[in-house]
């Protein structure tokens, strides 16, 4: 089926590109010289703000979410593997969805830098929600998963963004939230009461620890550019990638803190580090383009680590056993708490903002404010107004979702190999010998001779 | 003979450097204040146009290509190490090379940030080559392989771009074609009717395929950055990147797709995963600059991805058991049909060029069209000779260079240890140690307390 | 006591933010819209000018000086994690020194991306001096050093850029020589004899190895940015970033010939690869902005990658025995005399530079040459002094820091579990069983049938 799944949804993918898609005015060799003609510079070109950011956003889709995957010890390939897959569907599918919702310029939908971007940030809300069900289901299910999800996607962002007017340019509320709510919900139709028979394979080992870290780090040293990514040209990327810094920072210093402190003996747990140090970067992605001071950031992403790791050392063992949400990589404690967070903050900041302090800037924070259409207390509620509906799309879509792919058509694993690559992989037989053919030290001098 | 070799080499282009190459307008203190005073603003400096590209090949050339070729078990240190060697050798030979053909002024080599990138994709070339011949070649022979590669690299560059007058911005012709074909008439005259005994060793493990997945990762994000890298400012350089992304794309779900069919059991092979989902981007690396647009890109890359999965599985056999090719990486498959590819494509989108599709953009896609000197199908027909010559070249090149290549003063190694680090490196005693010396449960015990 | 230090750190940190610092004039919302007002382009905002190479220098402080470090068998968790954690402290805590010593404004710190630059070369050195005591120094002994390292390099930046008016954008004196001197000292006051009891631990294996190569090419490939992130804008950071790659390349041919020549039986010795290769961009740290001509570049770098392996070979061996420094990383190979030989070239290219070769770019550079307040020799001799002040403040400020260092109450390792993560780190069975749960071959065929 996975041949099949591939081959028929590119096609689709396709025939709609074909039908529907453009180049838009400054990707398009004609409209852009006409631009050119009535005076612009070729340095006008949005490709110029934004294709360094958009690389950084790229890398975190791609490398960031893939390697922080492979901490399992022997679902690497699938780790990576699934995530490039996905993650270079999804971004196809979210161009067109997102093109048809966002609104459509005479039938066709417009193509550049910042649908790129766009598609790269429903895209990273997917694989979030891959965090959650990692290791127990098959690339088909994935596949199913993401044309439902990417769908729904767009559908919230549309209604969050353009229908409330809310401000969520770092995605707290439509990437992170949505991700990881509508990830824990398929995970919870999904449960497998017998999933203790793969639990010697749901641990990591030495080195797949340190490639895990490989992903941890790119994402956190790129978030500022995911945040700042959209944001307005001038102070606002600027500002916004600064406030993410800052936030990481303390949110890094907060996640030593407290995995020390809660951990078994004083040691620090990977766990903590590869995630909760990341939470920072999650809950400044609505504030993070507002006058939010770097004190601001890092308060938030101090509270950001210390709620993260508490997260994973007391509520995952309870969503688990209560709740029955088996969450690979716990991505409630760095997208799903931390998520709500930012829109929490992102609404008070919202609420507080005055012309005072933003000036004639107020215009690409706020627009709305700015153009006396409303209050900032109502632009406050209108952020608040839009977490709700978030949660509760990703709910709604993530139980549907998961009961569609509960139907036993997509080759899911059974319970006893699940967290494996070798059913979906040719694992070559060099992995065995890497662990059983050893050199004798007659062999390893004759080399080193 | 290897410090011989270095230091050599090093020391006569120190020389040449001396006596030959300056800062060009935007890199010379003088000269560029000179333009700041008649008007010009620091930005127009390509610098900024061109930097953040610049550093995506870098990463591609270091990381993607040193990477990708870590997949052998016990040849990752020479791998990444020789991938290193050459690339910094080449891209100094390069600038020479490419500036005494490209045009000297006033006997002198000009050298920027453009200079930068193009020594960069020649040595591109010469790594792709290395593919091809990876495992079974001594670091000398690569040195002077490449010395030699550069230089006809830089002859049928010159012959394609400014005797011809195509159009090759991502080198589908100059680089992949070239780079392939001329490796693997490298890899035919040196073949090794005996290279069975080391069978063992070329193969994978679990952890060196996560190794080479880094590379190719990187390879995949940053390909729009390489076929945009030096396209020309604006529309351009955004439209290639934006078709190469959506090539790209589509190529990865053929890939996996095309994998899964051909491969044992359904299952998917690592090898396919590396390498075919590249392919799309080799073979836009043509037309990424024209108006393929994103249908168009999207063909191109699906059929690329199949091609190449198709290679992987039925040519490669082939090419081995009747032309007597060893193919380390499969280089034909990724660089080779994928380039021929890119060549065609390139020549019939350029014969399908039309002033209403491009409107005053022509000048900077096709200058020979825009000012009348040809017609769109003479384009098309200058780029299929392009494509004709780059593989004489290639061939020929090739032909002369592993006779070279096969003077036994190399220290080529011998049929039973190739694919292995311990004849090139200090490989320590650790290596061993790894495997063998295992801490007993106590002593992981005691530690963990 | 770490999770102490890191909580009580933050909160100081965050509340002396809160006081102190405010966004600058680019990145405020009401003061860049007057800016905007008074004619300026979104595109003056120096956001688009400095972000990308701050990235880079980001990578290279995170994934660069991390990985490097991974070489170690038994440490990689601590090799990353640590500086993962002192990078994040170290950027907030440079921030605050930073903005004290260079001038406040109105009482506040401003801050903007020239500032998170800044931030990031003081962590650079702070890092530096992590090599030298790398195994062998708690996480708590590290965060007491940064607090102490950055207020030191604070003050010594001062005095060498503003009080002595040198030039050093790539921080050859203020960043390599300081942070490899203060290590040094520091790594001399915590001399443990009886360090050969963790002798075994003390070196790589074949992976390990591997995960250090990537630390070195992204450390490799970013140096450009790295040296020209702060320079002047235009020719400045266009020809810095080329100088830089020059360098790079010849010191790695100059690398690899050495490193054959000096090693056992003319292999190759990785860690000679991993450090040495990258001197060439510590050596023009200070002159790359200067116009010390392509040619010039490369004779620094082959300089450069030459006494580097030849301090390897020879000199840290005498150091360790002689004079008692157990340099775990061998820092002053690569930042130490590297970096004392960049401060030379640089006085030896200020004294050298006149009107006639920079023509008005004078101003740029030498900005008290061009206004005629100095000759250029003098220029020479001011670079001269901050050297040695760059060294005696270094070599003090460790001593001090290696006694408080001493102080028994920051959980030192003893000299029998140096090396090892265990003891920091919750180190999952999974990585003893990676070693000894085999699958026996049926199993293997299983899971690929």
């Amino acid at each position: 089926p996975l041949p099949m799944a591939c081959i028929i949804l590119e096609v689709i993918i396709i025939i709609l590109f074909g039908a529907l898609v453009q180049y838009d005015d400054e990707t398009d060799a004609k409209l852009w010289h006409k631009e050119i003609a009535n005076g612009s510079s070729n340095y006008d070109n949005d490709f110029y703000y934004r294709y360094p950011s958009f690389q950084d956003v790229h890398v975190m889709i791609f490398i960031g979410f893939g390697f922080l995957m492979t901490f399992l010890q022997r679902y690497g390939f699938s780790s990576v593997g699934f995530n490039f897959l996905i993650a270079a569907f999804a971004l196809q599918w979210a161009t067109l969805m997102q093109g048809f919702v966002h609104g459509m310029h005479g039938g066709k939908i417009h193509v550049g830098i910042e649908s790129m971007i766009n598609a790269d940030f429903c895209t990273g809300s997917v694989l979030i929600s891959f965090g959650a069900v990692l290791g127990k289901t098959s690339p088909v299910q994935l596949l199913v998963m993401s044309v439902i999800e990417v769908t729904l996607f767009a559908v919230n962002e549309f209604i969050v963004l353009s229908v409330l007017g809310a401000k969520d340019a770092g995605g707290s509320m439509t990437i992170h939230t949505f991700g990881a709510y509508f990830g824990l919900m398929v995970a919870r139709v999904l449960y497998r009461p017998n999933l203790d028979k793969s639990k010697h394979k749901n641990c990591s080992v030495y080195h797949s620890d340190l490639f895990a870290m490989i992903g941890t780090i790119y994402l956190w040293m790129f978030w500022p550019s995911f945040n700042s990514a959209v944001t307005a040209h001038g102070d606002d990327q600027h500002r916004t990638a600064m406030n993410t810094y800052y936030s990481l920072a303390a949110c890094t210093l907060a996640t030593y803190g407290l995995s020390a402190v809660v951990a078994h003996d004083g040691k620090l747990d990977m766990v903590h580090i590869q995630n909760a140090a990341l939470a920072g970067g999650v809950a400044v992605g609505t504030a993070g383009e507002m006058m939010l001071t770097p004190f601001g950031s890092m308060i938030v992403g101090f509270l950001a680590g210390t709620i993260s790791v508490l997260g994973f050392k007391f509520l995952s063992p309870i969503l688990e056993q209560k709740l029955k949400i088996q969450d690979t990589c716990g991505v409630h404690n760095l997208h799903g708490m931390p998520g709500v967070l930012g829109a929490i903050v992102g609404a008070v900041t919202a609420a507080l903002a005055t012309k005072d302090v933003y000036g004639d800037g107020m215009a690409d924070v706020f627009p709305d404010i700015q153009s006396g259409d409303v209050e900032a207390s109502f632009q406050g509620i209108r952020q608040a107004i839009s977490l709700a509906v978030t949660l509760g799309i990703a709910l709604l879509g993530g139980l549907i979702t998961g009961f569609i792919l509960k139907l036993p058509i997509y080759g899911a694993p059974p319970d006893t190999i699940c967290f494996e690559d070798g059913i979906y992989w040719e694992v070559s037989l060099g992995s065995h010998e890497e662990l059983t053919t050893v050199r004798t030290p007659d062999e390893a001098e004759k080399l080193n001779a």
